[in-house]
């Protein structure tokens, strides 16, 4: 099948959104926390995530444009931190309800339990085994269809011991991190190979 | 274990790319190709790739800061295009190798076979399964490392008509897409589910 810029403007919006949201390949896919200046919590599922930087570490989430409300986003701009929390199988079918339009936090509508860390602001997801707390540090709006780019810093990651390797390496698949595609599947993986640094004209070395 | 900030960035700096490169979950994995104005091609693998919206159908690629030679990024900025061609398992090693320091193209360095489409200047991957052509349309620079994300807009896609759901939604998973963590690991995936568009006080309904 050969789709063209043309074919694609002209797709049902429906089909066009399916399509676009998976021919990018399989996604990270977190629970993103955040709380307002009230204190209302808010958590949805994100897979807009891209790692920007080791040193310092950042990472950037993809946010759509802030033409209506958005809470995530205007909870992170309000307080200016928030967490990421990678989804296991056993919080998948909550932490996909999240994205419903609940009216209430969604923590509590969706059976989520909240934890805090001491001196940081923004809800963790009870249960996430690989956890990630941010502050803001930029935005970044994409012109062409104005969209955000929101880079936060790491402060915190706690992650359980076991799975993280020697040389620094976190075995998500020993985590049971799952991966998504397109706006609403889920996947466990499989690893293949890994490999150690490529360098020319050599063959590449297997590390497990 | 929990890292904060500070033990962060006092890590030995491989530990620290290996941690923070796969803190953010389970990434998309695809070679770019591109080609400069001189016509010498370039294919390299990339796994910061994102969903930026979808019509128009917008993808970012972060690239690391332009200080030293970067092929694909200066292709990219000089002939305005590029593809993006998803890994399978049989092309996983090649594309793998395309990251080693080549003197000449990774194309023939790796045994892989350029493809290219009517009226469109980057080179594809032969053999991939599902392949992007787009044109360059935005740069926007990150202030806090100097990072750059690029933003292109699809002008071709090709995909297997059998991997193309009635909804529009790619199946990468019969397409053989590969998933990556960290900076070297591939992996295969299994569907834990597909829900349904979710809505409050309703129980998820699962598509497969």
């Amino acid at each position: 099948m050969h789709f063209t810029d043309q074919n694609i403007s002209k797709l049902d919006k429906s089909y066009r959104r399916n399509l676009i949201n998976s021919v990018t390949g399989f996604k990270s896919v977190s629970l993103i926390g955040s709380v307002n200046q009230e204190g209302i919590t808010n958590v949805a599922p994100f897979s807009q995530i891209i790692h920007v930087g080791a040193d310092p570490a950042l990472i950037g989430v993809m946010f759509r444009p802030y033409v209506v409300e958005r809470h995530t986003l205007a909870n992170i701009l309000e307080t200016q931190n928030f967490t990421i929390n990678h989804i296991t199988t056993e919080l998948m079918e909550r932490a996909h309800h999240t994205s419903a339009r609940w009216q209430s936090s969604e923590f509590s509508a969706c059976d989520l339990e909240v934890e805090y860390i001491p001196d940081f602001g923004a809800p963790f997801v009870k249960g996430a085994l690989v956890k990630i707390g941010l502050d803001f540090v930029e935005r970044l709006d994409v012109q062409t269809n104005g969209t955000h780019l929101i880079v936060g810093e790491i402060k915190h990651i706690e992650v359980p011991e076991e799975v993280v390797a020697a040389d620094g390496y976190i075995d998500l698949e020993a985590a049971g991190t799952l991966t998504c595609s397109g706006l609403d599947s889920y996947h466990k993986t499989q690893r293949v190979a890994r490999f150690a640094y490529a360098k020319p004209n050599q063959k590449l070395k297997k590390l497990s």
